[in-house]
């Protein structure tokens, strides 16, 4: 008698990001080891809510080395709004979330494993208590800000991306006496511009969790003048709020309004402040996409193995996550509660300190 | 009887871009096999009015391998103002023309050789007339616009950096059922867009040497949707007109006013028209620096050996430029006066069409 | 009455190299706006003598971006034999070209684009010829040695590896005091060595057009080491005989006996003649495969969309080629009959020499 | 009264790799930000055996953040031989150990910062117990074998490359079917060849913790053959014994034998076992030089920063490490004694099993 075959769902869900196909590849060719199915389901859980359902089998041709490679998902997660407060045509919002679970549990899975960040992995969770699903999270986002694990994927090739835009324009600054402004990624935590403006020789890192003031950035950069520099590099948190205090609101192009994000407020207000030139780069999505670099590549893939592994021991509702050299597993819960944002004293802001990079604030180092 | 040793004088003018150490080098190390020095004059013909002049010897171990392979430039290109008509502190303007042709001259230089675009090339090519002082010319721009050369330097290394941006943003656009617009350099020629967006796949390629129209944007985004696809590339070079008709003023925020460039201004244009996400990145000054492309830097020092050759060969006011595999030498004011724009029927424009990229106009492709 | 649409067939033939997808996908996207239908023949003239033949029907979205992204080629290029003289199982060969040409006219195409170097196109014109069929032939080759092209498919690329190459191998040859060696491809010319050599910053370039002296090499280190460099870059390519004066026999390993190609030869014989450690590094296949470069796509691109219009116009027997900027065609004879090898005065060569690089010889640049 | 200067001296041992100069950069400006003054030793110990001592002040710009992004080490670090068995000109051992010591002390530093990996680490810290100065270490090594740190400088670049290597072998592998072997360095340990062969998609993966049989690896060819794929990638560590059990004899060339090293050996064996075509590629030392890694910066200036934090604390004889996101320090002698290889069934070699790559010994993943 034939061994009944298991079957799972993979679903993508919230901002793509670069190393997702690389997690939908070894949850694939881990569950065949086993003799399992795969089943792809497009769009988040929108492609529960399609009739038939858009779900597409997964089998390792469908993810060869090639599609490793590349950005983004093949799943494609565009966002069609909230399941538990779904827009409808009309202007109405509907709680749809029954029917995702009813078009799931049709799908004959054991079990589901959802790519996400904190918000993509809290609606997964809350839908898998309410089906009665089984679920396991893999933590995915380029700000790098859910909790418990050490790195997310997509993390380490925006970092890639925002330290090679300095490298970039170092060069020009030191060219044309300029000031630099990069504005990254980083919704809620700076951990990109913390780490992109370390490993790129920034001069001035803004990131949100640290405020700041224009006169301490502008004295910074006068005593590298005095001490014949002649060009600064500044990278600045897309989250950062403006020197006059407010938030500045965003709409959807590229994530700010056209009136400006703060990159553009900051080139005014420190063109002013130190009396120099500046330019403004707004990295925007190259961060998200293109291909992965090998760590994203690596986590990804000991991720997806180790979540269907989860599987097979029956353990649910546990997201994976990276500590001290070894993938672990802790309750989604717990690692969605922690938004992990750049913290007071850690290595990397001391390291900034110690470096002599300005903060923003005083900018001393508590030795 | 020792032989009388020459001396040249070089500066790069003009925004700076990759490859212009590696002129330098060139013309260092090939002035030192013929036991000739070099002085480098700081940040165009600004060094030659300060007092003392703001020059440096240039040997070859300041022009080394890893020099080589940096962005930017060792001689700094901060414009100051035009020597004809100088910004004085007090707001007149001066001529200073003979100000800089006498320091020019102190130096004791046989020749200068000047590294520059268009504008850069006629300011010098004026000042060696007024002053009787031989020049050769250098093209660089990444723009690609100076005449007769097929390639200036910079430009290739602008074209890689603009194409991996599109690799970046394909991925992230196909997941999310996106049109992504990314605005590339180019102030009066459609080189980097066109070349770039070609290498790059996009879908639509903007040029100011072609009129284009939102509504044939529209229908061929809607016919790659109505094929299957599920997302766009569009392509802008900066210096393309408002789809209303009228021209974007720019100010010194990374080339555009903070307002928004023509990028954005189409992210809503086309938004509107085909009802969907758009997403704009403005590229900006990544493309100018970094290190130089292979190619780069082969043609930096080709120029850079052949310059010092029409030196060694009393021919001057000549600008060296590449040929079907080959260095040559043009007269620098026939170089200059031919703006290079994208012609009409050039091998591009018909690949473009070829390939099915809609380029704003009718889109079809004379056969 | 509907217009008989055409079918065009199309092969890729001869070592792999990068871009050659790039211009499959450029053929394919030409030939949809004409409404033709493209058939890709697998595995060069081979997947003509299977049974069923071997051929799939190319559509666009066979060749979408991320496929032009892709090193190698999708239709593969594995080499079973020369059709004329095709080795059988039982050990004799065999005059295969009837069978080829038969299997090609029942595909019911007008016209083959064969994408190959001077031995594939050679192939491939006589069996047109004999055939009575007409082809275009679009050149590729990571060697560039094809006549009248300025460039052929893959160069680009595989110049930008063994550069990258250098620039990896500099910093650790001047931190060890050491005489690194790069062997690059070039089975008959040194186009790669030179290029990459010039724009990586070599200091002795050996290729097999110039014959070389191993005396000439150690003094020109020598003369570097008392001008205080501690290091050298040398590059040789594949195909530059032993300095013994004896050709160095190959075989399939990478290109080389394991019994030492030409870099491992001149790692002992430069280590003995500077008396300093020498480190051999052999780049082998990397240089043929990987994401192809801007330049390689855009030369695709327009070669592809290039052949098509030629069939379209009726034109055959033709090679596509680069000259000037523009894409032109020249007969397929006419090209192949020229080995294009690095000659003596061209402007690569002097560069080399202007900037001091040894070519083994005695070094001097006629000025 | 002038709080009185303290002095550190810094040094680099053993292999270069990337990363070094960012390390140094860090220690500069930290100690510039104490007003402490840095010393520089050129080349190891060995620049203490030079009359006078070859030692270069540091300030911040001599590491500026161009020098940052180079690869190898501006202090050298050319090996001349063990300071307690100098081998001298006469071909005798000597040991020169309180030459080394008493040259340090007449420097007048507080403390030496070494950089090495553990054997130069455990020579320095041998020095330092003799000599009795304060020694503080930083674990550098592209093999990552050094104890308690995840992660030492330059691994992170090493497996970048090789990965990078490893995308450009897979297309030219799929267009010839072909089976690719990449040896890649790692002495004693597997971590680079485990890591890039998972981030690279490798389909077997030999390390020198893990016995291998080719048996296994022939017919885990012969199974991916017989599921459709024509093209397989081996990856396979320097340390790698022959498969006929004997470990395999290297010399200088390129850290392996003309005769070849393990690469080519199973470029035959596997040839024969799977009658396939193969191709062999030696990555060498481009594993070792060039840009560091985004990541490799990071760890270095984070590393440096620290180093002086425990010289500034009292804290001797330590060395720096990287744990859970954070900067540790541990005894010299603990991280030394204890060489890091790859742990049977630790998260990478699950990881590998899981994603069904041989790992040469029975395949099985102990589900």
């Amino acid at each position: 008698m034939a061994t009944p075959v298991k079957r799972i769902g993979i679903l993508t869900s919230g901002g793509d990001c670069a190393g997702l196909n690389a997690v939908i590849r070894a949850v694939v060719l881990r569950a065949e080891t086993l003799g399992w199915d795969v089943v792809g389901i497009m769009d988040g859980t929108h492609g529960l809510l399609e009739n038939p359902p858009h779900v597409i089998p997964l089998r390792h041709n469908n993810v060869d080395t090639v599609v490793m490679r590349q950005g983004g998902t093949i799943l494609g997660t565009t966002n069609k709004g909230d399941p538990f407060a779904y827009p409808m045509p009309d202007g109405s919002v509907k709680d749809r979330s029954n029917e995702i679970i009813s078009a799931f549990k049709k799908l004959g899975c054991e079990a589901l494993i959802g790519i996400g960040g904190d918000g993509s992995l809290a609606i997964l969770s809350r839908l898998a208590q309410q089906g009665g699903f089984p679920l396991i999270g893999i933590p995915k986002t380029i700000d790098n800000d859910l909790g418990i694990t050490e790195m997310s994927v997509g993390f380490s090739t925006a970092v890639d991306v925002a330290t090679e835009a300095l490298d970039r324009l170092q060069p020009t600054a030191a060219s044309h006496d300029r000031i630099m402004i990069l504005e990254v990624m980083g919704r809620d935590a700076g951990h990109i511009a913390l780490t992109a403006g370390i490993a790129g020789g920034a001069d001035v890192i803004l990131i949100p969790e640290i405020p700041y003031n224009i006169k301490n950035i502008a004295a910074h950069i006068k005593a590298l003048r005095e001490g014949g520099r002649n060009f600064a590099l500044v990278v600045v948190s897309e989250a950062v709020l403006s020197p006059k205090g407010g938030s500045i609101s965003r709409n959807f192009f590229g994530g700010q309004k056209r009136l400006g994000g703060i990159g553009h407020i900051l080139g005014e207000e420190i063109a002013e402040a130190c009396q120099a030139e500046t330019r403004v780069t707004v990295l925007g999505h190259v961060q998200r996409g293109g291909q992965p670099s090998a760590h994203d590549r690596l986590l990804a893939s000991a991720f997806g193995v180790y979540a269907v592994t989860l599987i097979q021991q029956g353990k649910f509702g546990r997201m994976v996550a990276w500590k001290d050299r070894q993938v672990i597993d802790v309750p989604i819960e717990e690692a969605i509660k922690q938004n992990r944002i750049v913290e007071k004293d850690c290595t990397l802001v001391n390291t900034a300190r110690g470096l002599g990079i300005c903060l923003g604030d005083d900018g001393t180092l508590r030795v």
